[in-house]
């Protein structure tokens, strides 16, 4: 890696406690060198200013917080633990001071929590953040992939549905207060990496993957991959509390909001009907949603009274208003 | 990893060859899976467009090309093996059709040759072009470090000094007739991981890294690293044929392209000087270049009768003239 013109990377990270029985080499040289099990787990995540996230919206550690939870997210979506992260920026002048130090300590912060530790790195100059994070991590016993879900499969998620979508429109809309926490929930998504590592050790668990662009967006993916259908109650989405007030206070539709709206960051996963799955793991309660149908990728909607939403628009990935 | 809106990472990488032995799997679900050995290499660079490159003097493949091979040199650097491969692009609208593909063929060119496998990544939308690389390395018997050089080492680099740069020069200055083997150098950096893997098996190679800033700013580094000095003979830096008459007629100071130029991405090493270094490495020529210090970071270009450069500017990062 190079340290770019800023070295700025070394200058964060020269506070880091780095664990010394895994990190052979942190930041400074030319690669990091890390002790590491025979099964390793790789993701990325690019975040653009203005693509991704809004400076007037995010704090510059808000924004380092959630590009590392981001990524930690997808390794939870294989059941993983994860060690070792890498973080490029591209900082615009107005970040090279403060702002830099407090985008750092975002980024650190979900590391730690979660016993990540960040090794290197690359900092260059750039008209417009950017903040690309790639984490190692270490499979469980079982890698959860996105396919294996079966015929007969319970359909489960993992939180709440729609609230990052939520905080986002009030964001849009200038309108923070009474969404604080919403707001809160675009702002840093949760982490799910000890409720992955409970379904990797659970007998019974097929498909896991966790939900970045909404339930109608994500879940196809799972489908496809596992070459099953799927049907959803709609009563059944988990929701926060107030949540379908507060929508249409927001002026949105609360089940648009809940399927399409993206970022949630919770965790989706097919199971065995015959694997009694916890309603709380790790302190996180767990949705049933729906059931596996042998239907290769047809995602039906179904409303309270067993009756499917109508058009061949719902269920498609992108499909946002009904 | 997220595919992002244009899926395009899963695009590419559906035609690639990954061995199945090491790749679990590859690209399209939440995250790669490999296996992988003991001690793992990490490192990653990010390249923006207008800061590292400009799209009117590479091709879409040449980008893609450099942005691995830079990658692929912090693994050299180490004496590593480089084995897998995360890419994650922002593409402009301009950029997503036939470039995109072209791109993506350079990045993929660069890692086959290397026996890399491209596991993974994320693709977005981006105003400006952004090709971030992570690369996971295996280390070799010895992990080389830029710390190590001892007093009396012999100093050595790979190859030649100042194409890269002499090449840069004439791009900016839209001279490229008679200056196209120089231009090639800058656009098409060096491979250097199997000269990186001999030296980490010979026994008295203390010191690697890799030159991508130039000898002034980088050897600085590992004579930091190493709590040495150096003695450097200017005459004995490597040159291709004709430089120094290439380098006058693009109007620019030979010894300051050699030593101030950057993007060289040749090996710089110190080993002992009982050990017998061969004056080719697989097939790339290794040339002596001076002689490590016991006077911590004092570094000396001396020139062919012994007498050291004048002023305190000499030999320190960034220094450009004299």
């Amino acid at each position: 890696m190079s340290l770019g013109e800023f070295q700025l990377i070394r200058k964060f990270t020269s506070g880091l406690k780095l664990p010394k029985n895994s990190v052979l080499l942190g930041p400074g040289d030319d690669c990091a060198a890390v002790r590491s099990g025979a099964r390793t787990l790789l993701t990325t995540d690019l975040l653009i200013e203005g693509v991704h996230f809004r400076r007037d919206w995010m704090t510059p550690e808000q924004i380092g917080f959630k590009a590392m939870r981001v990524n930690l997210s997808d390794i939870a979506a294989m059941g993983g633990t994860p060690r070792f992260a890498l973080v490029s920026l591209g900082l615009p002048k107005a970040f090279r001071g403060r702002a830099s130090e407090c985008l750092f300590a975002g980024l650190r912060r979900a590391a730690e929590e979660e016993g990540v530790a960040i090794v290197g790195g690359d900092t260059n100059a750039s008209d417009h953040l950017i903040v690309n994070v790639a984490v190692i991590g270490e499979a469980g016993p079982k890698i959860l992939t996105r396919a294996g879900a079966k015929r007969g499969d319970l359909l489960y998620v993992t939180g709440r549905l729609g609230d990052s979508a939520l905080g986002l429109k009030a964001l849009a809309k200038r309108r923070i207060r009474g969404f604080e926490t919403f707001v809160r929930r675009h702002v840093e998504p949760p982490s799910r990496v000890r409720v992955g590592k409970a379904l990797a050790k659970l007998s019974g668990v097929h498909a896991l993957m966790d939900l970045s662009d909404g339930l109608a967006g994500d879940l196809p993916h799972l489908l496809k991959a596992g070459r099953v259908g799927a049907d959803v109650r709609i009563d059944a989405l988990p929701r926060s509390p107030g949540f379908e007030t507060a929508a249409r206070r927001a002026g949105a539709d609360p089940l648009a909001l809940m399927i399409g709206g993206g970022e949630d960051y919770e965790l989706l996963f097919a199971a065995s009907p015959r694997v009694r799955i916890p309603r709380k793991i790790s302190g996180i309660p767990v949705a049933t949603i729906g059931r596996i149908t042998p239907m290769p990728g047809v995602l039906r909607w179904l409303r309270s009274d067993g009756s499917p939403l109508e058009g061949r628009g719902a269920g498609l990935p992108g499909f946002r208003h009904f």
